[in-house]
């Protein structure tokens, strides 16, 4: 399939643009199938999996102090731990949505038509105040961010 | 543009198979963009607004004990709401891993790789053990969920 | 206090209960001194590293399927490891209130009397509807878990 | 009873440095007995209430950059807001570890003297790297933060 022959070369290439989340999910459905470990891939427990994932991406953060946009003065094997942790969220993100029956890539695509609905550009724009509503609103806050 | 009309096409139909990782990291710079927000969407923001959707996430899931897999039971405005919130940690980890200069798709594959190399089918199959093994090395742990 | 003096004697006893916020919030911030880490309690800092222990927390559990009350089956060494991720997620919770200048037992006393008015007993007895709204508003959800 | 009296008094002069983990546990304990709330609070259920509510906390920093301590120039309301986040995180720590049958004060402090041993002072005095070191190894990190 075309897709597939894009992901492989993608990869070689360290260029994963065209990967899709189509092929996330059927790769990490046969390799939990080829193990034998449907069995453990219940929702919540795959949901507690993605939280201890993000606990692993929170410690690479937690002793810096602010991190600027690039990452710069991190090396290389920083970098690449970094890949790895935010691809373990990717990777339980995608398996949970999968054993839920949630079309993750059509849902994020209506997700993103919501939001640039309920915040057109003219009424928000370069202000703070409108995107930490936004942000709040959002993400389901009681609002009192709003006071910030 | 392109990449907006095929999106348009594969949320009309609900299918987001084919939606790769760089469709969304664009929508999502653009989104930014378009509003002047780049200013607020350094990494360890755009982490901690990850870790806030997680939480909303797990809302979801929190009083209801086990859950099956395909979630009997479910009405249509549950399930939605779920697509939701899964769509904003998959966006808030796209963006996170595009200020980090990240190639996530390039990097999930990669870690599918390693994973394949290190659980070969023959040695794993079927054995809760080897899988907690998986789950514990794969995740960072102390290694003392071996236990189980 | 009785009770104060308990505490190294508790802590032999593995009897916690008269362990205060106090004692807690001292240690920390003594530790921290002794070893002039205090540079690196940034609040944001701290609140990465709690979410990373809650991380470690979360894959103890990870795998399990429904665990019942009292943790039946569950060994020493087990229990005891649970008990140490209960602890770093304590500790760093101390240690954020504290340097937000947060009194952290004070406010959860008046969050109980909070919780307490708004859920008179008569009116929420026994009612999961009550209890998922209760849960709901108490989280700050957005109140769609209203629909469970 | 006394406790009671103690924690009313805390709680009036907005002083609870006294209040102890078992007063924590007790309040909770009777709250959901009162409401016959019990039937919700499994272990897993608990964890993920635990989650969702340093969800919320974390919503409170997420846009803000980096935050001094004192959290200056946050205003009455926002700090209220922040000591009833940490305050949630708090009290469903106490209860996870109440029906788990952890004693929580106990092992936070077994806990604090295994830190100490582990990192005696003159050994890690004013040294980043030995504290990423002791905060990787302590938060069960791969490890890989030490090269920072």
């Amino acid at each position: 399939m075309k897709e597939k022959e894009d992901s492989s070369i993608a990869m070689a290439e360290g260029d994963g643009e065209g990967v899709t989340l189509g092929d996330l999910k059927k790769k990490m459905a046969d390799f939990a199938k080829e193990r034998d470990w449907d069995q453990f891939h219940s929702p919540r427990n795959l949901l507690l999996a993605l939280v201890g994932e993000v606990g692993e991406l929170s410690e690479i953060f937690q002793w810096r102090g602010e991190v600027p946009r690039g990452l710069p003065g991190w090396d290389e094997k920083e970098k690449e731990h970094l890949g790895e942790e935010l691809s373990d969220v990717l990777l339980y993100l995608v398996r949970l949505a999968d054993v839920c029956g949630v079309d993750l890539g059509g849902a994020a695509l209506r997700k993103m038509e919501i939001n640039a609905r309920k915040y057109p550009v003219q009424y928000c724009k370069g202000s703070s105040k409108k995107y930490i509503h936004y942000a709040s609103e959002n993400s389901g806050s009681n609002g009192s961010t709003d006071e910030l």
